[in-house]
């Protein structure tokens, strides 16, 4: 696979030819196809789904439903009905939240999330455990930063009702072992909730293999634009979970007082859904089929590890997680320079990466010991170029600051 | 203003020259300028919003930030702070449902809605009802079809805790006398929450001379892109709202156990907003405020009349609502014939318009007392022309049944 062609297929590339986009894990940029198939849509089938029998309008709903069938490949399901469109995985997992187990968990019962999640796979748990009285347990890092799995052997028991964790931490870029994990929890009768936000992007994912009883991700982030999401519900749990958006087109019956619920997974889809969003979703699973998945995870997984041994080695800078890289995800500090100072300095050369909590603050504050970190993130059509000069710039900052400081010793922003 | 010229302005119309498209109501066609602001996006603003100090991923939130301003503008809002980004009405009405009422909703006290109301503005109230043996009140229509405001003056009283009410009736076409059941309203201590889905596209609305607590509509429904939608709550309000989705950028501190939230209004916006969507929803409502929403408003309404006149002189057809039209909205059924079959022999003369309950089914089934009607629905592009091929092709239609139902009398799909 040629990556130079392949960043032609991508026009912010054209048009910002001396950026290094290094913020994939906030969003990815889009393909032309997606762009085009999102004005082809409005220029052509912009038509309501589900609601009207004339034939554009029919044909703009299979286009849709054909987009539900993709994704159900693509992550492995036989059943299209287990794909539900969300907003995007906050949707997603607070659906399921106040959908499902706002109603199925008690006092005394626990829900294990690990300490990485990121806050849209926190905070619906911290609410939902201070609401029934149910305990929040975190499992722990390993001290190279991967998922303690022997602790989460100890803390996951008769007790757990639920298992909330992401595939990939969008901090340290490691893969957790989810399938490990979901058997583990079945094993003790609890639910797995997959966060594949990060994960989705960047690699094969198989519900058949993994078994999870939900999971969520966003379109944005692999490609897709923005205001789309997925959540794929266990097709067992699908009569299970209650819609709590109540609206048009997802009913069968109403009288005054009272309705009843369309078939699955209409019913989870109320009002007019982002039709549009779909239709390029499609398109962006389409793209990265045509690269293939395991090609991208390997692309992404050497260029994380080129970025971690470049940046190593530059002085005064922490990278943190495990030395063996897994993703494209590469976190770290300078140290005695804030990170957002970091950041600044990289702005001035195009070259844009994250600076902050990274909606990970437990993770950030308590096990890396810091109030922010920045963070590049890698997606395939990057390059060891962009990996260069970021490690190139870093060193500037370091020097300059380096120098600044023993210029003017009582400089501390950190 | 010049309607062939506007229509230039639509890609849909040149690409489908023939096409009579009156199904507005479900969601509108786009100006080359929304469609064109969604690929410039995508071009070369595609960065996240609210997380990255780099200069791009500023220059984007400042975009995106401005659109929230042109928003309040829209509605006479002199706060954009008011303005909350969510999925589109259905999901405006539901925050509210579940982040307001739910806590402040008790047996005993009382809901308004009209007859008339769509399912997204009446699901979510008789769900609540239900739950917390609130009662459900329902405003009924006078003869002709209004909104009746003796009743709604004798049911709102001082149990009430809530009128929800649309502004426009997506079946009728009526418009509610809005501003007059806010007062009632709010002289006895009672909320209003105002639909405006059908309202938004059609005419001006000041929330400073109609003082609603709270208003839900959809970009999709006039001109914007799909998949986003506005939540206004009145900034008295804002504070005692309780954001349901919990995520990233919505919150100042998380710890393990606990959380405090962002300040309004990006504690409602959880997780990566439809960035794109509300950069083509600021390029429709430029589009609309060209325009001039008071001339929207005359054209919609005096198309809408001359429809009516046109559909009332067919013989063996029913036009449902009151002789004097206000805006595009027209239902009606032609006797003894299946709407559905009205529709399909419209769609085959390329004239597309809805046929069904248009998720109103108390209103079809109890007021209008039919299992369900056709509806043409127009918007300011549409032209006398089109309300003419409809009338000729539902006469056609008209014929045709009755002669085959002379010569089969027992033939009868109704």
């Amino acid at each position: 696979m040629n990556v130079k062609e392949i960043r032609q297929d991508f026009p912010i590339f054209k048009h910002r030819p001396r950026m290094v986009y290094l913020d994939n894990a906030a969003t990815t940029q889009k393909p032309k196809s997606v762009i085009q198939a999102l004005s082809h849509f409005y220029e052509y089938d912009n038509f309501n789904v589900h609601r009207s029998v004339y034939t554009p309008a029919q044909q703009t709903t299979e286009k849709y439903e054909h987009v539900r069938k993709q994704i159900a490949d693509f992550i492995g399901s036989r059943n299209p009905k287990s794909i539900i469109f969300t907003r995007g995985t906050t949707e997603s997992i607070n659906d399921i939240a106040i959908g499902y187990f706002q109603r199925n968990l008690s006092e005394g019962e626990e829900i294990s999330v690990s300490i990485m999640e990121h806050h849209s796979n926190l905070l619906p748990w911290q609410r939902l455990a201070n609401q029934t009285g149910a305990k929040l347990n975190y499992i722990p890092l390993t001290a190279n930063g991967h998922l303690d799995v022997k602790q989460a052997e100890q803390m996951i028991g008769p007790k757990t009702k639920l298992v909330a964790l992401t595939g990939v931490s969008n901090v340290l870029g490691v893969i957790n072992p989810i399938r490990e994990i979901c058997k583990l929890a079945h094993k003790n009768h609890a639910l797995l909730l997959l966060d594949a936000a990060q994960m989705a992007p960047e690699m094969p994912i198989n519900v058949q293999k993994i078994h999870p009883d939900f999971m969520a991700f966003s379109g944005h982030k692999m490609l897709g634009p923005t205001g789309i999401g997925v959540l794929y519900i266990n097709p067992k749990l699908l009569d299970k979970v209650t819609p709590w958006q109540l609206g048009g087109e997802m009913i069968q019956n109403v009288t005054t007082h009272n309705f009843t619920y369309a078939d699955v997974p209409q019913r989870f889809e109320a009002g007019t859904p982002n039709i549009a969003g779909v239709i390029g979703l499609g398109q962006a699973i389409k793209y990265l089929n045509h690269l293939t998945m395991p090609w991208i995870q390997k692309r992404c997984a050497d260029l994380g590890q080129y970025l971690y041994d470049q940046l190593s080695q530059v002085k005064r800078v922490i990278v943190y997680g495990p030395k063996h890289r897994q993703t494209g995800i590469v976190s770290f500090n300078v140290k005695g320079v804030h990170p957002h100072d970091v950041a600044t300095a990289l702005d001035l050369n195009q070259i844009y990466v994250r600076a902050g909590q990274h909606c990970a603050q437990p993770l950030v504050n308590d096990c890396l010991k810091t109030s922010a970190t920045v963070r590049a993130s890698l997606y395939f059509y990057n390059t060891k170029s962009d990996c260069d000069r970021l490690a190139t710039c870093v060193r500037k900052v370091v020097n300059f600051f380096h120098a600044a400081q023993r210029h003017l010793p009582k400089y501390d922003r950190g």
